[in-house]
């Protein structure tokens, strides 16, 4: 098997699962409880908070723990205020964000910032966008099917200035920068302050950790609202028993992914080149400023759907873009948004690297999908 | 060690975390995702919904699975129209329900039913608070401080008269019954048919499965509103990446608790005989109509804060009352609405038990805190 969709879910690591381990059997106290063995718990459930918290440049009570990066992404909308009357422009959000982000801003009546064919954002869109009314920019720091690494401390400065210009003018309303860091963690250097982000999301089932926790980054700027009420965790803003192991599982590879950043990058940077070296009659589709790990490629005329399902029978796992997307028989907005035709949309495949690959992998898979490719070539063309 | 808090927090047990083992690294596909491994996946993953969907006499897509009984109550909370004008007595909910409960219901403008001094609701006080404006009642099937079981076939009953009489009038609003159910599962025959209800919590974390795992039943009568919104999974209701370990763990302990109904009632009689037999100096408070693994004993005069304090030093761990209120230092609420004064409150324990006592422990943990509470009214009154 060569796993090439390390986008749509990773395995979790072994140190990850050694860490865990105990947490569910022996250590099983709820945190909450008055009792040593108990407070123990609740004291170790900190630390991994602040191992999270301290790879971003924050601290454990910026954070606010949640089931996934989906619940994150909805809970930073909370930061918007409440009005009868709702400004114009009050969301904006890059067209190319996760459903997670996008079904939210839309519910909201957010309004789209558009990218340029490279899959960047168009920051004159969004300055021509901004009004007094705007509240929330939200703007992943990765794409999810593109790997598209956006300019955030670009748009951050932008966010600076509108709020300087708002100060002076006596304009009351907040502005605040969220950003989806799902996928960014093992390969980028990412740091909250640095970045100039009031809201990031983050992720433990996309840097092999385990599935159903994440969490989301927050300033000191922005007042949020909790999704969730009952008991008060997570300082009142995420209520319920907290998940113990699976926070210690999280900060485990976040400490594992800020460690290896660089190791990681040098990696794919070299798998990718083999891919690229090798593989035949494609048009690649993420030429730059793009996570090394992912490739894009535009089979024009090709049907992905169908590779994928080739492919799988030769033991090549790969996608046609976010796994949540591709289940529902949807094409993709991301292609779309960066000027794809819908036939060069639907043969697009993705392949995410992972910490499963290696060289020898990458020769095969690319022998593998050099060998479909022409079949189904063959096949169309009579 | 002898623990007594198993209302607070239970250990994941053995056949959970060999079944949740492979799913971590081996089968770690995303459900969402084309290819056979991911949809084996999918489908070992939609098993084990079944699996707690029967157990409740229900079918896997009735089930929308979320990160614990707090958000599973919250997200129940969604079946509420959205009006302009609020009718009165929208939401009717037991006074002595889980902050998860309350907090939400408050928030909405809520209005509390009465218990009487047996912790049992009172049916009179909810039949004279029903208007025609009442659309959603929440009456939790056993109490998480008292094991008290409620009479939820009766407070059904009423709900069924009320609709019927509603259709006659032409009433159209809708009326449902919602129940948590997080304690009960490995001590009660939880049918949701019988028990008449149309949303109804479930908790894996207090019945030996992994902490960050619930669900909550929902009938065709009930339309929900996500809380969190995105890719779409759980029938639109609850987006996010599945948490498969989780809830593959939950279905095994769903599985056993179903199993061992009888055999777990017959045990916890026996355990709980003992330790009333053989305590000293106690009020019982929780004398009928309870889960027979809750003993919750009143020792006036004392302050139950200091006996938690000095039973955990002799290795014996019991709480004053629900983890998350006594962590803050909050009296309970359901103590008072029973009619406790602030003195019986002030020295009442929650005593619960669970698969890792037996009548050895009860014997050693009666002499523990026989032991104690002498020298504690000792140092008190010289």
């Amino acid at each position: 098997m060569i796993y090439l969709d390390f986008a749509a879910a990773t395995p979790v690591n072994d140190k990850a699962l050694k860490a865990m381990g105990p947490y569910f059997a022996e250590e099983f106290f709820n945190p909450s409880s008055p009792y040593l063995p108990a407070k123990k718990v609740a004291a170790e459930y900190e630390s991994a908070k602040a191992v999270i918290a301290r790879a971003i440049g924050a601290k454990a009570t910026d954070l606010v723990i949640t089931a996934g990066a989906t619940e994150a992404n909805n809970l930073a909308f909370t930061a918007l205020s409440l009005g009868e009357a709702e400004p114009t422009f009050k969301i904006l959000y890059l067209e190319t964000e996760h459903d997670s982000v996008r079904r939210v801003a839309e519910q909201c009546g957010g309004v789209a910032i558009q990218v340029l064919p490279s899959g960047l954002i168009d920051l004159e869109d969004l300055k021509g966008k901004i009004t007094d009314g705007t509240e929330l920019i939200s703007v992943s720091l990765v794409n999810n099917e593109l790997g598209t690494i956006q300019p955030l401390a670009e748009v951050a400065k932008i966010v600076r200035e509108i709020r300087l210009d708002r100060m002076r003018r006596g304009v009351k309303r907040q502005l605040l920068l969220h950003s989806d860091a799902s996928q960014a963690l093992n390969l980028l250097d990412v740091n909250v302050a640095r970045l100039g982000v009031d809201l990031m999301t983050l992720n433990s089932a996309k840097i092999y950790g385990p599935k159903g926790v994440g969490a989301l980054y927050v300033s000191h700027e922005a007042k949020l609202r909790p999704l969730v009420a009952g008991g008060g965790q997570e300082q009142g803003l995420r209520s319920g028993t907290e998940n113990v192991p699976g926070v210690i599982g999280f900060a485990t590879v976040v400490a594992e992914a800020k460690k290896h950043v660089k190791n990681n990058r040098a990696k794919y940077r070299e798998l990718r080149r083999i891919l690229l070296d090798e593989l035949q009659g494609y048009e690649l589709i993420n030429k730059k400023h793009t996570l090394d790990n992912f490739v894009i490629l535009c089979y024009n005329g090709l049907d992905a759907e169908r590779l994928v399902f080739l492919l799988e029978d030769k033991g090549v796992y790969v996608a046609t873009g976010a796994a949540c997307a591709a289940s529902k028989g949807v094409r993709s907005h991301v292609l779309k948004a960066i000027g794809l035709s819908d036939s060069e949309i639907a043969g697009s495949l993705r392949l995410s690297l992972g910490e499963l690959n290696d060289a020898e992998q990458m020769h095969e898979a690319a022998r593998i999908i050099n060998e479909v490719v022409l079949a189904e070539r063959a096949r169309i063309n009579g």
